[in-house]
């Protein structure tokens, strides 16, 4: 099978599910996309998209932790992953998590009706925020992935100093937690890992540059007066942490 | 691996897991139990019984479904069964499911605080259901399992009538499900199953016999006015089930 995530986590670039899912298709091979960076942001239809199967994560589009949907087309082959009492027609033994699936449930019909607000909204801010980096950095900043392409939520930033070295991204994070400002260097999946990110090296980036970026993830409740204080902590913090670098 | 249950599900009886844990030890082989049925009834103590591994289930100690623990002794050998993402330092990847951790360790806590006053309450329902049964059936009906040495929460009985055929115990359920008693002629993961128990099966009961069985399960809930209605209706059902099938 193919499987392939549909909004990248890490960069926020879409990835043309339709065209690759009629490739898959032509050879008769079932297609599979993670879409919880895309369900609740963007319109994901299975039959537009082509998709034999699909996955949500309830904690994505701010319902309960710990419980998801897989979704198979009528008459895909499968077989069963775990295995044990007959629950789900045998694809998934186990009691069922009755409280995490009835939030997931309303958190879905949430996530549908307001998704075209939270769109305006995220474009809103990430606008703000955008120019408020290119005033302040220049080309010393940089937004990694497919600016043209993205989910409008997730923008990934790498920053160097005027003789081309990237900063400590993993002390940019930690400087601006200090600051109450939470972002991340990659997934949550590999927080705490120490290598450069798979997805920055896999568009190309070079380590010292893939080490000095850092993901900042909009969510519905975050405000404008937010970006605000973002751009002044962050303005502060990159430039001592490159005057030091230099130091 | 030896895997074995502490107390069987249909018929309550305790299996001998001090024991059954020597004998793996001399042959150094890693030994588990699912101990959903035992935790919160009886003492479960791992190093008494000699576990490497212990599950329980949240549902079955007034906790949340679809959540449970997989406790490991420390240094005991381990794969991953779940890969994905690094949680639970690589034991199991995904998102964690916070609010069933948090409901499943209060109702830990709770499970262990009132294990011995449920202990007495399940004592006293089961003699008078016994007793109960007893007068009314005499050597028409029999206890399944090990009585001496089971746990009193969990009854498992089957009926047959003076010429030694037994009752339809499908049927059985039904008509008791009609005067809202619920009751269960296997496990909750067989349910809907047309087969005999395979464990009244083996435990050498004929299959006439072991689907005439019915299995009752008490609760903290339950009362003794439960027990007399209960007794009143089962003494009706059977006895009409008997007469009906003798035409």
């Amino acid at each position: 099978m193919v499987s392939l995530m549909h909004v990248n986590n890490e960069i926020g670039s879409i990835n043309p599910l339709a065209e690759i899912s009629k490739v898959c298709k032509e050879h008769n091979i079932p297609f599979h996309s993670d879409t919880v960076q895309s369900v609740g942001k963007i319109p994901v239809d299975v039959d537009e998209l082509g998709l034999d199967f699909l996955s949500i994560s309830g904690h994505k589009i701010y319902g309960p932790k710990g419980i998801g949907v897989m979704y198979m087309r009528h008459a895909t082959p499968w077989i069963p992953w775990m295995h044990g009492g007959s629950q789900e027609r045998r694809r998934r033994g186990g009691t069922l998590n009755v409280p995490g699936i009835i939030g997931l449930a309303k958190a879905m019909g949430l996530a549908q009706n307001e998704m075209d607000d939270h769109r305006k909204h995220f474009i809103k801010l990430r606008k703000k925020l955008i120019s408020g980096l290119d005033e302040k950095f220049g080309d010393r900043y940089h937004i990694n992935g497919d600016t043209k392409n993205g989910v409008p939520h997730i923008i990934n930033v790498s920053f160097k100093d005027s003789n081309g070295s990237g900063i400590d991204g993993e002390m940019l994070i930690l400087n601006l937690d200090v600051e109450n400002i939470c972002v991340s260097n990659g997934s949550a999946c590999t927080s705490g890992a120490m290598e450069p990110s798979h997805v920055l090296s896999g568009i190309g980036l070079e380590d010292k540059i893939a080490n000095s970026s850092i993901r900042i993830s909009l969510g519905k409740q975050n405000t404008i007066e937010e970006i605000d204080y973002f751009l002044e902590k962050i303005e502060v913090v990159v430039e001592r942490m490159m005057s030091t670098a230099k130091v």
